[in-house]
């Protein structure tokens, strides 16, 4: 990284300017060293204006407008999943290097159709499955790496929302539904650690928590059991229900070690009475993971100015939608289903 | 219990002075208030003769003479699986209230013509599933009851042995592989905390650690997904290595709640250096479940005093044996299957 | 809260753009809502300069300048301790607001003259004792407030740094020493979650670690004993040496229950191994305290705009003065020693 | 060890049958290989009968009697502390080894006179700090004299009984109040790890709990800061009440590590529900160190056996004693007190 010239900073735009964009344009307005916050982008006027207000940049409501800024060198896609495919192509045709939330889009095939015209066009692509940048994750691929644990020979995952998703997210037509919306950031994490694809799946699922997603078409509780192409095996329990905040558990045992990745509770406060020493637990993944988006921005930014591949690349992103995928097909015919690459 | 005469105390005989076997002889001789310790049993007579000399009674090497004894209303069954079923005949035609240490049997026709003859002859026989007598456990099942977790959902269960079964339990054909030897014990709590019997298993199974193991024809770690007749739904991963000790976990999600029973670390000792904070497990089971041992004595002792229907009954016994035969014909067949009870 | 109208955003600048200089200012630019980053000032030009570039706000080298800037109505003082006094009395006297850095000057006499100029000048001061702003810190008040432990009758805190001070803060003619630079902190949290100010301190200290701490006059271990006016009664370890990382931790025994606030292990990342299961710390305060220095601004602001006396007062600062310079002159005479306010 | 001939098992007899008596009496019928129990003694002569009967062995009520039995070449002493120092007195005159519950007397006056008989008479004297058997806290003494913590420099105990000490333990005259009767395990404990003597200490207490004790003249909580001969520094904190549960905590600083001996919560029980998730604490010492007295105890035949000095020898009781003495004086005196040896 030594000696090399930087021109100028990259330019970032911002669409979609919800709970995560918002999250993301605060870190690239002040904390990504080689970038440059240019505009932000929402279709409802007021949220782009204010927003565009606290970190003096400009602001747009028409994407087509957005892409022709000529100081756009990257966006960062953070709308709903059903509008990422279109979003995606437009912004390669622009030759813009993209950053698209997680998931990649709603299907496989729509997923091919972008890694399609990514590489038409040159540009850089990065889906943001944020738990790659974690401190703890990675201490674990490194742990892995290293040889610490021997051989890994099962993934154990436990997710735990405290809330059932808002909005759009609730139709599984628009955001893929429980397997790919949620849990798909732990399919691939497995992946990622594992080093393996997922080959098959077997699932179980319930409606136990919430009347309004079974009426969608939803899960809220699920148990997936799978197997790695190197022959590990894996476990993954997804909930959308967690009473005292969000539980996110992971843990890879290996022929000669075990790595636990924990949240059940939190050291910092602990209150100890007649009945008990009670603990308390965190809110969600915005806490979780803020040092790990801050690291993913600036990963991204690296991969544009170095013209490396993102550490979590289109194809990353289309296999975890083939798993969630068969994860639906076995649901429904409750039976193992192999996954084809 | 008030007012009850007891005119004198149950005569308890030991028969298998294995390492199990010593740790209910040392319990039934100073612990249980209403027991008394009358003989004890080995077929190897110098190890028979050094514990009799240990506890002050009578030892046999010969289970007929040892049955015969008048002073013995009780025997404690600790020899290998694959002589439960004749020795639990014989005590049932000779009178004697049984324990008998989990498993019941090695198949389920055995357990049925056990369960066929101690009902015939109006004993006791109590299967030692002591986690059961724990008091985590025990705590769970109260809260369950009192509704804290709201209706239950889902059980998981890890269980990692720091070590491959010893001996003949080592061979699935005397021990019943590590679905009956092991994870009987993770069935039958599941059973029991979920209030619900397990109806259908599907099961991936390993042979990843030990040469030894795979040739005798076991496996050595295996992932279980299952249903519960209420819904519910369950796994449990087991492992015959955990390189820093047990590690024994088990959590029930409920509608309202989440119950951890947990020991991946013993907080008893901790050393921060440079490298980070370490902390030590717990050897195995003899020192994690030494007071559920206790009170499983002293409730089956209980059982034949008040003439009431142990806790763990011939029955429980024997739907655990069931379904580690589903498991396995899954493992072979590699698809769900459904137990017939 | 409601009704209250906002004509303009408080005006905020900066000055000292060191570690904690740089962590307000990225506050102040984007997270607080009712005020505006409008200048930064370090007297190192290309500091100022840079920094002032990435938020897109004015920058100053000198003070006077930057105090007669009319669009800042509150000023952030992040300078060397021994600067302090100077500062706030200019800033007083120039009618802004003030929030400085803890700990509120070197002697108790300085900052006797610093409550007096804030006082003649009407401004408002808040000392930056940012553990109260902690939701753990906070939490831990609310429980004693309601009664949850009954009477809080014992304090503990024990405060281990990762490293020893750097630069002037060396120098305890500079910074006040051990008592005043680093666990000034510990005695404002005790005063204010046993709400009972500290009447008497002994203090045992040490230079076990660093030569150079030894050198400069200052101790770099410290256990002091003390009594609060509620006849509670109190202790602080305070160590500038913790190898795995910042190691902080408070408890309060109360009549009915006891409060822990914790952080010896991050319960993230955890490797077990043949060796044990290893944890690991985090590094320092500003992770530990971040959203803490968030809470603390956007108090400050609120006490601006609603005219209320900030949590932590210049008082508040004062007395802490005070407790650290009877904790010296325990060390130096080996004795208990009374505090006069 | 290899070779030895033992001609027979060492002769035990225990005299008080409370509580810990009973805990002792348990482990030589059948836990320690070399010794065997021959009598037990109290002067409630249904105690002594009932325990006899279960354990098999002779009863006497009369310690004259008790120590003329030639079968007995030891005795455990599980009296209250005052009559500690008669009862050693007589075992030394009949030449019986001696393991004596803490602390070993009242007074330091009378540990001397204990210790200046049991020397005239060549037998071995243990005190049972059974703390220094704990696995805990050996691994702690064998790391810090591996050095993997660099040299000690401070120790910090934390004390929390769950109950007041009952009958005549609650009058410091016959128990030597919470210094002795308590605390002198952590003194105990100090002294061995850091491996040096406690030169001055300086003490403050209070009357926060419980008026008996009050009454009685008794303090409930103290807090006590102390100085190593090796110029280490210590602090020990004792409350006799903890709601939650018995709250054992011990940690000591190195110049390159920290070790935390710890209990606050018992990790196999966590329920999350809506207020958090709460842990549950553990009873009282029997469960915490029921493995330590077991060592304890055979570490004692040991010496018996192979002619070595215990290891918590008498002058090691006695030094407490003084410790807990000078905490008496500087409480009354409210100043630091050194102690002479």
């Amino acid at each position: 990284m030594s000696g090399r010239i930087i021109l100028r900073k990259i330019g970032v735009g911002v669409v979609g300017l919800g709970r995560i964009g918002r999250v993301h344009t605060e870190i690239f307005a002040s904390k990504i060293e080689n970038a440059e916050l240019v505009a932000v982008m929402d279709i409802v006027e007021n949220v782009a204006r204010s927003i565009s207000e606290i970190f003096k940049v400009k602001y747009y409501t028409d994407y087509d407008k957005f892409l022709r800024d000529p100081n756009i060198d990257a966006v960062i896609i953070c709308t709903p999943t059903y509008l990422h495919k279109d979003m995606i192509i437009k912004a390669a045709e622009n030759k813009k290097h993209i950053m698209v939330e997680k998931p990649l889009a709603v299907t496989s095939s729509d997923a091919e159709e972008c890694i399609n015209k990514v590489q038409k066009y040159g540009v850089k692509l990065q889906v943001g499955y944020m738990r790659r940048f974690d401190y703890s994750y990675r201490r674990a691929k490194e742990k892995i790496e290293e040889g610490e644990i021997g051989k890994p020979v099962a993934f154990i995952g436990i997710a735990r929302d405290p809330a059932p998703p808002p909005g759009w997210a609730a139709d599984p037509k628009l955001s893929g539904g429980i397997f790919l919306d949620m849990l798909s950031h732990d399919f691939d994490i497995a992946r990622w650690l594992m080093n393996s694809d997922i080959e098959e799946v077997y699932v179980q699922g319930k409606n136990v928590f919430y009347e309004e997603v079974k009426m969608k078409g939803d899960l809220d509780m699920v148990n997936i059991i799978f197997k790695f192409k190197n022959e590990a095996q894996g476990f993954i329990h997804g909930s959308r229900k967690s009473v005292f905040g969000y539980d996110l558990r992971t843990e890879i045992l290996g022929t000669k070690g075990t790595i636990y990745i924990g949240n059940i509770k939190d050291d910092m406060f602990a209150l100890g009475t007649h009945i008990g020493i009670a603990y308390y637990g965190i809110s969600w993944f915005e806490k979780r993971f803020y040092d790990a988006f801050i690291s993913e921005d600036a990963d991204f930014i690296n991969c544009i100015i170095e013209d490396k591949e993102p550490l979590v690349s289109g194809v990353d992103g289309l296999k975890v939608i083939k798993i969630a995928e068969a994860c639906w097909k076995s649901y429904k015919l409750q039976k193992p289903i192999k996954i084809e690459y």
